[in-house]
């Protein structure tokens, strides 16, 4: 009989929450919109993954350094960036049933479901065009299906909150929609606390909040997410250059870790499509379980963030060139990566049900696994004792093994069922602790273990001593 | 003449702002209250604090895994800790200059200045006696020096925000005031999934937010700040001893990292200190610039949080003991520690100024040195080429060890002053590179470089082919 092995959304979110990779956030009190939290294998898999960036980002780049702002900043910061005024979701509600909707997603979802063409972009259509839209096209309400809605307005979607005793317009600040503009305010201290000369990049990595009316498919759209962002400095001029640098860098990062390319596209903006402030933009699509989304955004923002800083502060923030002897303000290249997207497009390019053989009744036997790179996977390695009796040799090699790596230590079951257990989590090796390791009367130890491949499932035999340089290699990134 | 080389929070401050550890939140705007802004240094050194942390307390412990939750949890969360009710400062108001005051501050500051002692520690205190205290010692505003003030009233610390589109009560959320809820929150969650059994414990590292009405002392007392927490969970019974155990555990910590013992000190709670769920509580001390300041809280906290819940949700959050066959729930044992309180602790025991010799003026010659762990400090090591000549075969090392480590490269200015530089940063390891190591048509090169420790500034002499490894080892933690 053969088994449905389609990749779906619903295993990943089974197996997030039966394996302890993602849980519902605030589960015992119904949970709360579309938070998630990470159990002991996701909280690995996503510093892991933010590892990753920071260390072929920052430690080894010789251009980037690293910074780490406040979520809550002033105010200011959030007129010059031009979040106050524009960072907004243009809404509308229905007069009949009072059901709440994104004018522009209640436009999408038309077209996709007539097949409908827009002349433009959504992104570039006015309120006012939106509405005359919704009216000519008689666009009904999803949810009680009349046609009577009210105006768009405009919601921002900065979280709000107050610092200090009274609420008031005075005390108001932000959860910050974005790490970057902490990057660009703070982009003269970096300067001159490390005599950096143009081009430098500065890197960090940090949680944002975004109101989202209506987030969605597990954590690929959240309210509280984590951001990797560069804003990757230069010299006018040099921009584009340095744009198709870094979009080739991305993409040899993410393929670097294992992502399949054919899960992923590089999507060059139009012109029209283009933010009026960038010369350039790429986004890198990943083929979800849902279809393709966003995962990566690169962006020539040119000098716009910088000046727009200078100008509301009144602080100098130009460059002063030695070699040609002028002051400009510098261009700005922005790779923007989310953390949790990532996490989901490992996962999911990862994940695979496998027909190993058949059982006895001649159904089809499957192995879940994730073939996760080694740098990815929550466990490194898992040491298993082939009897309960061998348990204090195997922890003795697990102990050793954890001073460098994250090891799990599995004693419970057949030796089949926990091989099938680390498949699952994505453990790239199991070291099995059998009786030849440890010897008896007759046979001399030989202290030595097998270690067999996740992805190959073939098995080499290791000596206990060469363990550790082994592991080294294999999980370098 | 002898300088003064006495440790204040100001000279930590200067070096924090000139050297890129820490910078003021928000500087180009005016700040924002006591935000803070970690510069390269800055957020290396706490990613290393962290690392620390999470090697010790879960990646090697055999007790223990990680969890990482959302800041946004469901309000009902915090009705059961308490902190909805309970979580807030006593305020009052001058009437005649409308200032505001915390009234358990003006208390502790007057018996501060008068040496009157208390009758119970003012936590004891009703609102009722704050109020008849403050009218019957006459105790005035420290702003106008007039005594009539407003009622005490409660001001509650926790950040509010809204989640949604209306601004109203249904919709109001909170930033966590701290980690640990989430972690109680997901114990049925981290128990069912590891199939743990007890003692166990979860810990977590993440942003908290509290509305301090006076936050200060730099970073030590702010509103956003992230916390390194564990919840130990075990059976009732055993709980004193698994307290002694992490009280133990965690002093052993800091002392590992170099923590200087005569800084510390570990105070016990008096019965009469304790909350009222607490059995035992013990506060960690640093002797700060400015004086003895809590770093560390160890608790243990009984069945206190796990009954709220389960209460509150009506959820089963009992443990089911198979050996014994009962169910109960557990006590916990709680250690939980600032990361910015750590940050400044270790930062300050390892700021020291050394007279080293004196100048042709006879004027000390002084070395700021920051005398970190190196699993703590920003760089590993620094590569410094003796001549310019040199930098393209200094680079060739540099860029090798970065994979590893993060290292440091600088060639501008003569090597002494180089050396300065690093000391002040707390670099251990100064690798300089000179005409020996590559040679030349007379001499042969020896493939050497010349390494000098930061603390006792002795050089050794070591091949470059033995540099990773020699350093590793130095670097082990």
């Amino acid at each position: 009989m053969l088994k449905n092995t389609e990749k779906t959304m619903d295993k990943l979110v089974a197996l997030c929450k039966n394996r302890g990779f993602v849980f519902a956030g605030s589960e015992i009190y119904g949970g709360l919109a579309n938070t998630w939290d990470y159990g002991p294998l996701g909280v690995e898999m996503k510093n892991n993954i933010k590892r990753a960036w920071w260390k072929k980002f920052v430690q080894e780049n010789p251009y980037n350094v690293g910074l780490d702002c406040a979520i809550l900043m002033n105010p200011q910061t959030w007129v010059a960036s031009g979040h106050l005024g524009g960072f907004s979701d243009p809404l509308m509600d229905c007069r009949e049933c009072h059901e709440r909707f994104r004018a522009d997603k209640l436009i999408e979802d038309y077209c996709a479901k007539t097949g409908e063409e827009l002349p433009k972009p959504i992104d570039a259509f006015s309120q006012a065009e939106m509405k005359s839209f919704i009216d000519e096209k008689n666009i009904c309400c999803p949810t009680c299906g009349k046609h009577n809605f009210t105006d768009i307005r405009q919601f921002n979607l900065m979280f709000k909150t107050f610092q200090g005793v009274t609420e008031d317009a005075k005390n108001t600040v932000y959860l910050r929609p974005e790490t970057a503009q902490g990057i660009f305010v703070n982009f003269v201290n970096v300067q001159r606390t490390t005599r950096r000369k143009l081009p430098f990049g500065i890197g960090q990595i940090g949680k944002s909040f975004r109101n989202e009316i209506t987030p969605g498919n597990f954590i690929f759209r959240v309210r509280e997410f984590e951001q990797m962002e560069l804003e990757f400095f230069c010299e006018p001029g040099t921009d584009l250059e340095w744009f198709a640098y870094w979009r080739g860098f991305c993409k040899q990062w993410l393929l670097s870790l294992g992502m399949k390319e054919e899960n992923l596209r590089l999507r060059d903006h139009d012109p029209e499509e283009l933010c009026f402030y960038s010369k350039a933009t790429t986004d890198f699509e990943f083929l979800f379980p849902f279809g393709w989304g966003e995962l990566w955004g690169v962006a020539d923002r040119t000098d716009y963030d910088l000046t727009q800083h200078q100008n509301t502060s009144g602080k100098d923030l130009t460059y002063f060139d030695q070699e040609k002897n002028t002051r400009y303000i510098p261009y700005v290249i922005e790779p923007s990566l989310g953390v949790e997207r990532s996490f989901l497009a490992f996962l999911a390019d990862a994940y695979d049900e496998e027909v190993v053989g058949q059982d006895k009744r001649g159904n089809d036997d499957i192995r879940t696994v994730l073939h996760l790179h080694p740098a990815l996977a929550p466990y490194k390695a898992a040491v298993l004792p082939l009897s309960k009796k061998l348990s204090p040799a195997a922890e003795e090699i697990y102990h050793d093994l954890q001073k460098e790596f994250m090891v799990d230590f599995d004693d419970a079951g057949s030796i089949g069922k926990r091989y099938r257990r680390e498949d699952e989590i994505g453990t790239p090796y199991c070291i099995t602790v059998d009786f030849q390791t440890v010897g008896d009367e007759t046979t001399p130890a030989d202290h030595a273990v097998t270690v067999r491949d996740r992805d190959t499932m073939e098995q080499v035999r290791i000596p206990v001593s060469e363990l550790k340089a082994w592991l080294a290699e294999k999980l370098a990134f």
